[in-house]
């Protein structure tokens, strides 16, 4: 365009092209690797360039070590969305995801720049019950449907269950904002935004890999988890049994947990850990050893009192029952920009069967934990995880094909 | 104290000891180095492990490189809070941001794990005219009160002049928190919070050091800057003149300035790099040469138009006046947590005398700058940044024991 007329056109408010051609001419130029980074680049690979792939048989953050930022953003259908809408939606969606996190802008981005720095960024995408009844009423998961109700649960609907999830994760703030935004873009169309929930940890590079997270609490929050890569792992999340639409997909459990930290802090060191049953310095059973030691539930001290206490959290979120095990892998947030600070956990689990799996444990943690003394899930959503997708395919074509 | 009479003290709700006992002793624990990171830390300095000295005669958090995640907060004093009182907010603030950038447990640290990774934290105190009034009517310099109205601004109070700014920086989310938590109780028997807001630019590691940062437009922002560690800068940014209590000190202007994305984005890319003046790709000049060439504002083009237009962002942002010039600092925000996404950038200048400095640059933008149609400040204030201070002693002693 020739820069006389675009400025005039745009003195006269005429200058506003069709973003998606700009981006579309701008992917081309990135393929070719326009911009390059200063010389110290070449020292050591950057963190920003890593990439992890999004095509596969399994979609990519499930398993993928826990990225330092999150955004879980989700959608409801618009009302005149049927199958057809809802294919055009993935694949678009789809689509702008694998380029994402190849490091390459999307197809219509605006800012096509800020894509070029992935810094392993992840999207997953989760369906609702209405997603799937509109797709195929015959086809939604006795699981997926709101968890029942609990007693110690406060929740907000503005939290609540929605037609479709976009969890976006990457080590850069800046990626998870822009992926957020163009993703959100693309379900313009066809949806409502709901709620988008951000979340953090430690950032990549804080702590030597494979350090345990800790929660704003303070706890080392994660210990007894399945580890990704085992048959374990494998038969806990990934779905094999149900619609033949989610094999190799896995249900997800997003709960929104406010922590009243202010009165946590009045609880001496002590009893914070009979709490959870674990030290707050290391993450070690109150029964002894390392962070990873067995917890010894029987143990007893001098005067007969169980070392790890009936109402700890540890005691009363594991079962002998190998089945009721989640995989979990949440966020902290802190919100203080608006007002009064709120502070949290995005409690994020992933199972093959949430039902089966998570309600037993939640259930157990409503009757008797006292860690609700100090926590409380104000926001509640269930979602199917489908199957990952292969090149040329997208997200949720096992259930729109099939 | 023993585990069975904690448990039970828990249960009977008298168990909430003083937290600042238990983090006094944890200091200690601490100081000898009590928690070891896992063996692979051996290898690699850690960036969580990096620590910017708190103590010496300039503030940090001014010159030092950027961190990824900033978080401005704003205190007003208490209606009963005296000089001494001040003093002793300021002794206590002052003590708790040293030990926490060193990687220590503030003194009541309710959660001294989360202090361990410093991540090159910093901590920048800022006066507003309310605090150096109580103290000394007569200290207040000419410059440290509101700026004046402009006719672009859409101020909401709620983001306006208070009385202290604490500026937290670091590359870890988490730290942030944790230190903003902390800080914000010590100053709670002193003050009211008047505000937070949040920034992020890239993760450390995501780009190669000293790579400009791009604001959520997709600008490269941050190119014409004076330079930390050079002449130029100290004289720019460090007071020489006025109070003596500030000398070594600056003046921070920090402006919320919302981005109208949606509208920007209608927008083509020649549209865009009109608007500032400098191109999208790579950050510049439309004139020609690298990101780092000089602007030229004589260029016109084969019509005899400016090559660089009478609106643009660079044009009206410089004078020939070298005295005019600030240092810029600033952070991207975007909040999507709490309805309708809000995003712009947290536009943080220091500069020796706002007054002499910042005004005349906005005053010009206000006049005539295209950018104007895509961007709105909603919240301004101003402070004075007392010069740093010595072990031992605490910012602002300059103020309080002048
Ligand atoms: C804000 C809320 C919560 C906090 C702060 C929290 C914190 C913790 C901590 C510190 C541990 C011990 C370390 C570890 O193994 O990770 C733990 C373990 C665990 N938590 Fe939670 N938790 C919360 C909510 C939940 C919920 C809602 C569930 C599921 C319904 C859950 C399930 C588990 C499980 C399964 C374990 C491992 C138990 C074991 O087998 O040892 N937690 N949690
Ligand atoms: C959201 C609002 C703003 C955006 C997006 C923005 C963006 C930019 C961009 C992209 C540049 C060119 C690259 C560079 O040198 O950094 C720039 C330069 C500059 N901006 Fe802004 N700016 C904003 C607000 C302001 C404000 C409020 C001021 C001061 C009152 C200001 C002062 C400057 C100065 C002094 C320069 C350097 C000009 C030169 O000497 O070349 N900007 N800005």
């Amino acid at each position: 365009m020739d820069r006389t007329v675009s400025r005039r056109g745009l003195l006269l408010g005429g200058a506003a092209a069709g973003a998606g051609a700009v981006g579309g001419a701008l992917a081309h130029r990135w393929a070719a690797g326009a911009p390059t980074a200063p010389q110290e680049a070449a020292a050591l690979p950057l963190n920003g360039e890593r990439t992890v792939p999004f095509h596969g048989p399994r979609q990519a953050g499930v398993e993928t070590p826990p990225q330092a930022h999150a955004a879980f953003t989700a959608f409801d259908l618009g009302r005149d969305v049927d199958a057809e809408g809802v294919r055009r939606l993935m694949r678009l969606l789809s689509d702008d995801a694998a380029r994402l996190t190849r490091g390459e802008p999307a197809l219509a981005d605006t800012e096509p720049e800020l894509a070029a720095v992935p810094a392993g960024l992840t999207v997953t995408f989760g369906f609702g019950p209405g997603l799937v009844e509109r797709v195929d009423p015959d086809a939604v998961p006795g699981w997926l449907r709101p968890l029942p109700e609990f007693d110690h649960d406060d929740l907000d609907p503005r939290w609540g269950q929605a037609d479709l999830l976009v969890q976006v994760c990457a080590d850069d703030p800046v990626t998870v904002a822009h992926a957020v935004r163009m993703l959100g873009k693309d379900a313009r169309a066809f949806t409502e935004p709901r709620w988008t929930q951000s979340g953090f940890r430690r950032a990549h590079g804080s702590e030597a890999d494979g350090t345990t997270m800790r929660n704003l609490m303070g706890q080392v929050d994660g210990t007894v988890n399945p580890r990704p890569g085992t048959a374990d792992f494998d038969h806990l999340v990934w779905r094999e049994a149900g619609p033949p639409w989610l094999a190799g997909g896995t249900g997800l459990v997003l709960r929104r947990i406010e922590t009243h930290l202010d009165t946590w802090d009045e609880l001496d060191r002590p009893a914070r850990e009979a709490v959870i049953g674990r030290r707050l310095a290391d993450g070690a059973p109150l029964t002894g050893g390392g962070e990873h030691a067995e917890v010894d539930l029987a143990a007893t001290d001098a005067t007969g009192l169980s070392v790890i206490a009936d109402f700890a959290h540890v005691r009363r979120s594991r079962t002998d029952d190998p089945e009721e095990r989640i995989f979990r892998r949440g966020y902290n947030y802190d919100l203080r920009d608006h007002g009064t600070p709120e502070a949290g956990l995005l409690f994020a689990s992933y199972q093959a069967d949430p039902v089966r799996q998570f309600v037993p444990i939640q259930r157990r943690l409503d009757e008797l934990d006292l860690l609700n003394e100090w926590v409380t899930a104000v926001g509640s959503a269930v979602f199917a995880v489908p199957p990952g997708c292969a090149e040329g395919g997208y997200v949720g074509d096992t259930l729109l094909e099939g």
